[in-house]
C-alpha cells in the first residue's frame, strides 16, 4: 500500500526519491514475491480516507502488509488505528533517509504499530520488505 | 456523526472498544432519541472530505450534532472548522477511555467547539449524549 | 463528592457555572438515583484532606463515585490516589466547558482513574452520571 | 485552489470571513486575471485527497498556483508535498490574519514551499495574489 | 489572609524574610488601616481549605482584600477560584524579591485574579497594599 | 517604514534580498500611491528608538502604515506597542521568504497589530501592499 | 510523619505497596529507634495543612525528621517550605520505586531541602532511615 | 526612569493604561517625593540606548531608582545589565496588571536586579514607588 | 560490528531480543554474505572507545558497514562522528521493534550518517542488511 | 561497583563528596557485609565498558549489585542496559545529595532498573545498602 | 567594537569583569595590533542602532572585525544581520566565562556568522582575537 | 589533550577541520610553548575512560590544561567531573566553528569548568590557548 504522491514517484524530486516509477516498484515486488511463492495487491491513493477503506476491504484476504504511507506516516492517527486493526505482521518502508530530512519526516506514527521498517534503502527497500514479510510469516 | 475505523466496532481491538457493533450503537440512540421524541440520521466515513461534506449538507436540517470523529478528534483542525461553523449544539462522545492511552489521544481539538463531551462510557456514553442533546435543545 | 467553591455555586460566576446552588444540585441527583433505584450520599469540602478523608471513610459502604473535584482535579495527586484507592466504579463530572477556558483546566489527574467523564453539560452531566453509573454497576 | 469549509464563505462566522462567497473571490480572481491577460481555473474540495488529485492533474497544464488551503494549511503533510511537487510558482492567501487567532494556526507548512504569501487582507488577498503571481511569471 | 508558614515569620529563615514576626505585620497593617478610615480583619492558615472557607466566610462582610498566600500563590488552583469568586479588589504581597528564588517561585496563578502586585518591599510591602486598597475603593 | 540594515538592500546578500535598492523601493512604492491617489512618506532607520520616535511624530498626519521593520520584526515588543498604538491600518511587507530561514524568522510580533502581512513577494510586495492599504482605507 | 492515604497502607494497592500496614510500620521504626537509643513520634494525616501544623509544632521538641509525604512530595511548595523550615536533619521515604512509575511521581520537592532520600526499598527504607538519621545526629 | 511608548500615555489605549499623562505621573511623584522630603529626577525616551546612557550618566548623583521599562521590561538584557550596575536600590513599577495580558509580558528581566515591583494599580503605583524608595533608603 | 551487551543476546531478556546469540547472528551474516560473493568481518565491543578503534582501523580494508550500536544509538556522538568519517554506505540494524519501548530509544543519532536502517525484524534484519548493502556497492 | 572519578573520593571536591577514600568505603561495605554473613567484590573503573565487561564477568557469581556509576548515572544507557540484564536485586547509591546539584544530576538512568536508591547520605549510605541488599535477598 | 555598558568596565561588577578599563582594552588591543603590523578603529555606544551604523559606515574601510556585543549579544538580530552583511573575518569576544552566568548568556546570536570566539579570557581574550585576525587575513 | 576521532585530523571531512594532522598540532603546540618557557604533554584517546585515566594520572605534574575532547564534549558529564576534578586553569578549544553545525554541537558541558574557550579559530587555537594559559598561570 502506497500513499499520496507516491504515483509521482520517477518524476517528483528525483534527487531524493530516485528515478523509478510507481509501477516499476510494484513490478520489483511482485517478481520478488512471486519468486518467494508469494502473491501481492498494489493500491495507491492520495486520500486518508480511501487508504482506510481498503485496508478495512483486504485485510481478511491477506496475510501481512507492505506500507509506504508517504506523508500520513507522520500525523495520520487514523491510518495507524487502521493498521493496528488489521492484526497482521506488517513492514514499514521509507524510500529516502528520512532521518536527513525536515524534523517532521523523524516520527512516524506507524512505526509502533508495525513489526519492523525499513529506511533509506530505496525501491531496494521494497523487496527487503516482501522477503521480511514471508520470513515473518513462515515463523508464526 | 461516527468517523475513522468505527465502522469495524465489534471486532477491532474488543478489550479496548467492547464487543457492540456500528450498527447497535445506531439502534441504541434511534430507541433512545424516539423515546424523547427526537429522530437521529446517522453517518460513518473513513474520509476527513466524506465527513466534512456529511456536515455541510446535514447541518441546515438538523437541531443539534452527536459525533464521536474517531482518530480524527486529534488533529482534524479542517472538521473542527466544519463544526464550529454548523452553529449548533453538539456532544462529543468517546467509547474508550481516552486519558488511560497513548498521550495523543489525551488532547480533542473537537471538544472546545462542542458543547460537552462524554468520555470512557462505552456504548451506553451515545445514549446519554442523546439526552443531554434533547435537554440542551428544550433549554434554548 | 463536591470540592472547592463549589459550594458556592448559583452566585459564583453565573456566566460559567450557572444559577443551580449545590442544593439544587444534590437534588437532582437524588431523585435521579430515586428513580433508578439507588441511593446517594452528599459531601462538599474546600479542604483537600477532608475530601480525602471522606472518600476513605465512605468507600466501603457505596459501590460507585460520582466525583467533581473542581479545581483540585488538575493537580491535586493525593486525591487522584484516594480514588484509585477505592477500586470502583467513579464517573467525573464538570459543569463548564473546561476546555474553552485556561489551559491549566485542559488536562484532569483524575480522568485517568475514573470509568468515565462528562464535561460541559451543566447540572444536567450529574443527572447523566447518575444513569451512567447505575449502567456500570449493573454490569459487573 | 480553495481548501475545505471555504465552500462555506459568506455564512460561515462572517465576523471572521466577511460576507463574500467563494462564487464572488472566484470572479474577482478571474477578473483581474483576465485584466493581466492571464486564466484561472478554480477548485475547492474538502477531502486532502482530493484536492492533492486535482494539483497532480491540472499541474502540466499550468504556470503557477494560488492556494488557500484552509485548515489543511496547519497539519497536512501531503498537501505539502503535492505542492513542492509541482515546481511552479505559488502564492499561498489566508482571509482572515491568523495571528490574531488560535496558536495552531500560526504556523503554515505551506509557506515554505511557496514563492510568497498574504495573510490577513480579506478577499482583496485574492487579487493581490493574482497580480504577484502574473508578476513572478515574467520575471522568469 | 496569610497563607502558609507565614505564622513563623521572625525565626522562619530571617535572611530571606526578616525579623518582624506575623503579629509586628498584623499591627502595622491594623495602624496604617486605622489611619486611612479603614479596618482589618486577619487570619493566617497553613490548611488550603481553611484559607477558602474563611474567604468565603469574610467576603460578604468586606470591601476588599490583602492576600499574601505564601507556597500556596504558585499552584493552588483552588484559592485562585476563590479569590475570583470575591469579585472585590485584592492586592497581592510577598515580602521577599521571588523573582530571585527558585523558578517555581516565579509563577503566580493569583497575580490575574488580584487588582495588583507588590513584590519585594518586605514587611512595608504591607502597608502599601492597605493605601493602594484603599485608593481603589475610593475610585470606585 | 524601514527598519535596519534595510538601507543596504542591493548591495547586502543580494542572492536573500535581490538587487534592488531601497531608493528604487521607495520610488515604486511611491509611483504606486500616486497612481492610486495617494501619497507616501518614507523613513529608514537602524534604531529602534528612533523607528517609535518617527511613527509617533507621523501617526496623526497619517492614514495608514506599511511597515518592514527588519529584524526587529521578531523581537521589539517596543515596537509592535507603537504601531499598536497608531490606530490605523497597517501592512507588513518581507522581501524574503522568512518561512525558508532560520527559526528565529519565523514569527513575527508585529503580525497580529497589523490587518495583514505580505511576505517573500520581493520588492513587488511593497507595491501590493499599497494597493491593499488604499483598499482597506476606502472600505472604512 | 506520613502523608496522604498512607494510613490505608496494606489494603491500598498492595501489589505496589505490599501488605505491611502503617501500624505495622510505625511499630518497625520505634523498635529500631529504640535499639539505637532513640524515640519517634509518628503522625499521619490527609491534609497538607494538618502535617504542616504539625511539624511546627513539634519541630522544637525533635532532632531529625523521617518523611513519607506521600503524593504531597511532588506537588507541596507548602510542605516543603515547612521541612526547610525545621532546619534539622530529615531523610524522605519512599516504599515503591517510584521512578518505575507514572512521569509526575519522578520528581520531588521535598529531596532538595533533606539530607538525604530512601526510595524502592519497602517498609525496610523506614528502618534504614532510623539508622541514618541517628547516624547523621551522631556526626553533628 | 519611563521606556518606550509611556511619552503617550494619556492617549494610548486608555482602556489599559487609563487617561493620566506622563505630565500627571511626573507631578504626583514630585509631589509625592517632596512630601517625604526627597527630590525626583525624570526622564523618558524611546530608544534603549538612550535610557543606558542616562542611567549611567545619573548614577553617581542618585540614592535610588523608580523604573517603568515599558516593553523593554521583557526583552532588554542590555538595560537590566545597566540597572545592576547602578548598584542602588530600585523598585520597577507597571501601571497595568501585566498578568493578565499577553504572555511574552509575564516575564520581566528587571525584576531579579530591582529590590522589589509593583504592578497593576495604575497611577497610583508610582506614588507608592516612592514610598517604597524612600523607606528603603532609611534602613540602609 | 556489534555494540554494548549484544555479547549477551540469546540469554539477555530473550522476550524482547530473542533467542540467538551473537554466534548465530555472526554466522547467519558470514553465511549470506558468502552467497553474494561478499565477506564480512564481525566485531563486538562494550567500551566506545573500542569500538571506534575498531572502525578507524578497518575501514581502509573495507567496502560497507553493518552496525548495531546497542545502547550507544541514542547518545554516542563520538561514534556517530567515527561512522560519518568513515565514507561508505553503512546498514544500521535494530533487532527490536525499538519504537514500541522507552522514549530514549526512539532517536538514533545514527540514522542520519548511515545509507538505511532495518528495525524490529529480528536477526533476519542482519541478513536483508547484507543484502542491501550488497545492491548499494553495486550501484556506486 | 562503583564508576567514575571515584577513585579520587576524599581529595575530590571533598566539601561536597567528603573526605572518606575509595578504600575506606570498601572496608566499611566489607565489614557491614561480613557482620550480615555476606562477602562483596569491590570494582571501580572509568571506562564504561570496562564497567560493564566487570558486571557481565560478575553477574553470575554474584546474588546482589549495589552501584554507585558516578556520572554515567545520567547518561549511559549502555550501563542501564547492563544492570538490567543482571536480572538481580540492585541497590543505587549516591554519596551526595545529587538533588541540591546542576540539573542534568537529577536524573537517573538507573533508577528505574535497581530495586531501591540511596541519596545523600554520606559514605554510610553504603553501608544501608548492604543492610537492604541482604535484606532483599532474604525474601526472596 | 564594543556594546553596552562596556564603556564602565573597570567600575561595573569587577568581580566578573576586571579592573581593567575600556581605554586600557583599546590600548592593549592597539599594541598588540601595531606589534602584527596592523591598525584598529575602536567603538563603544549604547545603542544598538548607533552600533549597526557604526558598522555600516566603516566595513568598507576595515578588513576584519573584534566584537564584544556584551549583552546584545544575547538577543540582537538586527546587528547579527549587521555582522553577517559585513562580509568580513569576525573574531567574537567575552571578558567574563559566560557559560558560568544565567542561562540567559549561554547562547549567542553573533557566533554563527563569526569566524570564530574567545570566551572567558579576561581582557587578554581582546589580544587574542587580534593575533587571530591577523592570522585568518594572512590566509585569505 | 584531544579526544575521539581527532587522530583522523588531515584526513576526516577536510573541508571542516582543515588538513593539518594531529602531529601537526602537537609539534605547532609544542613550539609555542616553547618559545614561553613552558612544556607541554599530548595525549589523544578514543575512550572515555582513557582520557580521564590520563588525566588523573598526569594532574599532579602539570600547571594546566589545553582540552579539545571532541565529541565528548557535549555529553560525557565523567569527563567534566575529571576536569572539575583536577582543580587548575583549563582553557576548551575547538577548531571549528561548532554554532554553524548540528544543533546537539552548541552546548558544551566542559566550558562551565574550564577558565576559558577558544572556537572556531582553527588549529591556530590550539597556540593561542598555549598563550592564554601561560598568560593565566603566570597571574596566579
Amino acid at each position: 500500500m502506497n500513499g499520496p504522491n507516491l504515483n509521482k514517484l520517477g518524476t517528483r524530486e528525483p534527487e531524493i526519491y530516485g528515478t523509478s516509477t510507481l509501477a516499476d516498484i510494484e513490478r520489483l515486488v511482485s517478481e520478488r514475491a512471486c519468486s518467494l511463492g508469494a502473491e501481492v495487491r498494489s493500491f495507491q491513493a492520495n486520500g486518508e480516507g480511501e487508504l482506510i477503506d481498503w485496508l478495512q476491504n483486504e485485510q481478511s484476504a491477506a496475510d501481512g502488509l507492505i506500507i509506504n504511507a508517504g506523508a500520513y506516516t507522520h500525523y495520520s492517527i487514523a491510518l495507524r488505528d487502521a493498521v493496528a486493526g488489521c492484526s497482521m505482521p506488517a513492514v514499514e518502508v521509507h524510500i529516502s533517509n528520512v532521518y536527513r530530512r525536515e524534523a517532521f519526516r523523524h516520527e512516524s506514527l506507524l512505526s509502533p504499530v508495525c513489526t519492523g521498517t525499513i529506511v533509506g534503502l530505496g525501491v531496494h527497500g521494497y523487496e527487503l520488505a516482501v522477503e521480511a514479510l514471508v520470513q515473518l510469516l513462515k515463523k508464526n
